[in-house]
């Protein structure tokens, strides 16, 4: 019952602020993707289904002069403690930021890995399937971040991070020859651009993560923007380099295979958003992931196993005005397609799936 | 770290909202029923023990005009996320409402099937222990409604709904001879009235859940309220007949089953309100049910398994002058009567239990 | 998408309270402690990861005039719903209070067992490792409590609990000759004072925990602080006599061995504070846990076992003026030096443990 009636430090009694200011700067955001799934496979109607296809509630904002809090928790995830960092793993964010002046921030908590792309760093709400290589990452880990931002039109970010919320032994068990890093550490560099008076911007970024000892993966996303009128063109690179699968596609195919060693996925994403009118939208997302196992041991070995294709368009309603809700049509395809070898060699199978989907986005502000 | 700075959408800048309206407009509530029991079993006694019956953080109001949000999540269910809508078991609610008109209402998400009667439409932290149709049933679940008002005294809700949170593989494995339907649906039918100059009021559905191809669930429940001054008296008829148990008490009474075929639960429920003083309430509640199992292949059978009764007399004290906060006394008694023939053939015992608690129960503004 | 629309009672509408009282008398915490870690055992560097070593999300307040609320729910710790108390593990506190004068308290819920001791009763976040027996207790428990404050120099408080959150197969699965208690309560008593002019203040109790029938756990905590101008000493002893092996370190070390019987844990702790500014505190805690096996039935036993020592200088920076948010460089060590016998008979081997860390404490008000 007590544990409260104590002042939490010392000689530093919290003093009572005002609520007023709180209330006006912090906020309480329900982030909704809510859809009427119908689900095809190779053109055969398999299933209907309402899905939430995201949910996760979030407090954010300033809670003292230059002190920022953000807090985001999934309900859409089974909340596990994780080994390392000691959260929740349905918490995607829980971190302070401090800005020491306009030029400079300061961030330590569990994080978002600053990494770069236009895809990646939308929020998850909007974007209504991932490419490969976002899908099958692993972004929110702890650490500590600094910004810089010289002027109002580039801001440069470094972050050191966890590489991982899980140990090396409950992601991998053990892999021969290969020991555990003592600081399996990830390093992230991102520029942020905005060129031409805004008309394009960018997000480009380098991340080494370090798996275990002598084992890296090398992450390169750029993400670029052009921002007309009535129009949006965004365009990501992609390419992971990895010494030990991070992600685990290649490894899952390939029977018996537990990390696969030496992988490599390369991603190209497109979407284009037409401003029909201030009601009416449409868009389209187009992208193409390829996986690469480079350390297959098998002399006859094509490096390349899949291409898979993703494409989605779209027709987006915003209802209300000045509102950020959109009632969305979609179609969300994909195409997988094996390469001869990995076919023969690992039995995979080529597989076309879409799903027309009809449901509401929003950020929804509930205080 | 970021994923925030960007705009949610391209060409509608989230505005901001003042957030004084939606601090009188949103309620933050924790619906609380924490009660000391003491248990006993064929009139000896058992054991006590305090427990947290009912906590459940609820979020809901009026986001914007003619658009409201309703959010809620318990702490006593393990947050598992269900795979056929994505979201965890712990949360009841995460829906959006909007009303075009004083005269519809359309609303998509996570929702409470509309099922008529008065004991399932009460608050859940107002009904002490439900009788078995409500109790065993799967009533939380993603779908969307539309209402109609044509008054002020009637109101007919449509809801199509999945008809599950769980795949049919998960709930009832495989079953010899019974295919999974591509869209397990639920379609619910309500009717609201206010006759009598309110003296009156009824809650009435019909639904039809389809479990699996031509397996359905048929459940019908009429609910009868008469309000006088001092005095209330809820009557509720209860019938669903189910092709595959949905309930799984027949199923758990045979030794060996998985899921019965052809089995009927029918209730009737009566609860009676006292107010002696603007302080003190008297209640009372009686329920019935009956369990048969008509697809029983014994040529032999009795349909008919088990008579289950309850009856749950209390005093309820309000403390605080025109807050909804109540103390109360309660005595929740369970009388289970097996048929001879279940008896013999599957092995069931009667069973009497009851408690004694005393308790709190109040939906608690918290903000 | 009803259950909302009713009344929640029948003759007692919600009356709409003004939400301003609520905002400023009700407050959302985010009780963090976030550290960069750098391990280290008997002197070798081990490894360096970002922890989230305190992340509880809190809202407390008055909610009326005389009720009090509290809710606290930890993101650290999966939440599985307790058998006994039906409420999630990872939920701290969820209970009322009422004060009817400024006298007494009445509080009932899932509440901290009101043990003395300054250590325990310190917010989470303040302590960088707990000793042996706070670190091994089960404290989070329901129940309810009444507290005399005769003037604000005393406060004596008695609480009535569950002595456990899982059954006691759970916990102890099954001891031959032990037979579950019917109602496996705890009582604790508690004195708090306020001694000239608050340079000296204690928080001393003493709890019986009922474990089993005759199976019992004494539990004294005798909690005292000297308060000066820019110095600040605390000083705790505590003694746990335990019938049955409630903290499961001696049953732990014990190869084969359930729950021993007989079991003494013995604590001295110690932290000093002194404000070197405003800004800048040192501080240091040491503290030495005896655990002895008085039950063993080796009649060539020691009945000592262990004795662990821990020792925690640190510097705490607090740069923001008024606001409890502290940056702290820390140092954690931990000494365990097992008996001859225990080494011996058990095979218990010594260890010696520290890590330095850098980080964040607050009780960050976000609402």
């Amino acid at each position: 019952q007590h544990q409260e009636s104590k002042k939490d430090t010392l000689y530093k009694p919290l003093i009572p602020i005002s609520k007023a200011p709180l209330l006006n700067n912090v906020d309480i955001i329900a982030n909704m993707r809510y859809a009427f799934r119908n689900e095809f496979d190779k053109g055969t109607y398999t299933g209907s289904r309402f899905v939430n296809e995201q949910f996760r509630l979030e407090i954010k904002g300033k809670v003292l002069d230059k002190l920022y809090f953000r807090f985001r928790d999934r309900y859409t995830r089974n909340p596990e403690t994780q080994s390392v960092d000691n959260l929740s793993r349905s918490t995607d964010l829980a971190y302070l930021r401090f800005d020491p002046s306009e030029h400079w921030k300061i961030y330590a908590g569990k994080l978002c890995a600053d990494w770069g792309g236009v895809e990646f760093d939308d929020n998850p709400i909007q974007i209504y399937e991932y490419s490969d290589i976002i899908e099958n990452s692993d972004n929110f880990l702890s650490g500590a971040g600094v910004g810089y931002l010289p002027n109002h039109n580039h801001e440069f970010t470094f972050q050191l991070l966890n590489s991982r919320t899980k140990t090396f032994k409950e992601l991998y068990d053990s892999i021969p020859g290969i020991n555990e890093s003592k600081f399996p550490f990830a390093a992230v560099i991102n520029w942020r651009g905005r060129l031409f008076d805004g008309k394009v911007t960018t997000i480009w970024s380098y991340s080494i993560f370090k798996e275990a000892t002598h084992q890296y993966m090398n992450y390169f996303a750029f993400g670029n923007s052009l921002i007309l009128r009535n129009f949006k063109l965004d365009y990501d690179f992609k390419l992971s380099l990895e010494n030990l699968d991070r992600k685990f596609l290649v490894s899952n195919w390939i029977p018996g295979m537990k990390a696969a060693q030496g992988v490599t996925y390369m991603s190209h994403w497109l979407r284009a958003d037409v401003r029909l009118s201030k009601i009416v939208h449409l868009t389209g997302t187009g992208f193409v992931d390829f996986a690469y196992w480079d350390g297959n041991p098998d002399p006859n070995k094509n490096k390349k196993l899949r291409t898979a294709w993703g494409y989605i368009p779209a027709i987006e309603v915003y209802p209300f005005d000045k509102y950020d809700l959109k009632v969305f049509l979609n179609m969300v395809g994909r195409i997988y397609r094996y390469t001869g070898y990995a076919q023969t060699k690992f039995g995979l199978v080529n597989d076309d799936t879409y799903r027309v989907s009809v449901g509401v986005i929003t950020p929804l502000l509930v205080l």
